[in-house]
């Protein structure tokens, strides 16, 4: 998969953090995984399909990173992985795909973005159905890490 | 939401488990959901994406029930939740979705369906983002009972 169509995905999340919660990032290294799964205890999920490109993004949060995400965000203390989280977890899910899919648009990637599913439960796994390649990207904040996930098939 | 609109990914999944497993479904009466989450030992997910539509499927299984629907699928006798059932999870989420496509779009409603991902892990849980309500579907099996859940905002 191309750089360029990856880069989107993650200058989006990461604006996302900085201009709404002053969250500032680090953006590790894009690998290729070879296994199917990945770990975390709170995952957004959301599906692109569109003529040339069909595929899935998950953004998976530790429980530590993704309450001191909420924290800065919406001002909001939580303790656990509740209602508010996974609302927040499903509107990043969402922002970072809207933002992708319009600097996309530009380079001539066009697709439809599905609503996303949150996914919850400690050691819980998710793999992507797609046929390419999975690419996972590491961002780093000061409470830890957590991890965009892109597959897709390209048909263009 | 129109039970025209659901009524095609219930014979769908019903008419792929028959045709290609021999497994014949009882299906139960839907049912509006009001918390927003689902509790499966796997889950596929799909995303779908169109001008007048856009949501998400899961379809969520026990252990025990997949297995024994892997095994009559596929011939294949398996322990637990391996690559093989997740992979039978999002082929079943697939086809069920591609076939309702297909009768939906006599309806005028078309989307793009996106690549499936799954999730597995025990106890986790499932949020649909969507707007609109959830819809739980439950199908009987001799082995025990699956779940569809459906949820989509409509715009058209």
């Amino acid at each position: 998969m191309n750089i360029d169509f990856i880069n989107p995905f993650l200058s989006s999340l990461s604006n996302v953090l900085e201009t709404m919660g002053g969250i500032k990032c680090q953006i590790g290294k894009p690998t290729l995984k070879n296994s199917t799964t990945s770990k975390g205890d709170v995952t957004g999920i959301i599906g692109m399909a569109g003529k040339n490109i069909k595929g899935s993004l998950a953004i998976s949060f530790s429980q530590a990173v993704i309450i001191d995400i909420v924290e800065k965000m919406v001002g909001e203390k939580v303790s656990k992985i509740d209602e508010t989280v996974i609302d927040m977890v499903g509107e990043l899910t969402n922002m970072t795909t809207g933002g992708a899919k319009n600097l996309l648009l530009e380079k001539g990637y066009d697709f439809d973005m599905a609503t996303p599913a949150v996914v919850s439960g400690l050691n819980h796994k998710v793999a992507h159905m797609a046929k390419g390649k999975i690419i996972l990207i590491p961002f780093s904040t000061q409470e830890g890490k957590f991890y965009i996930e892109l597959c897709f098939d390209e048909t263009k």
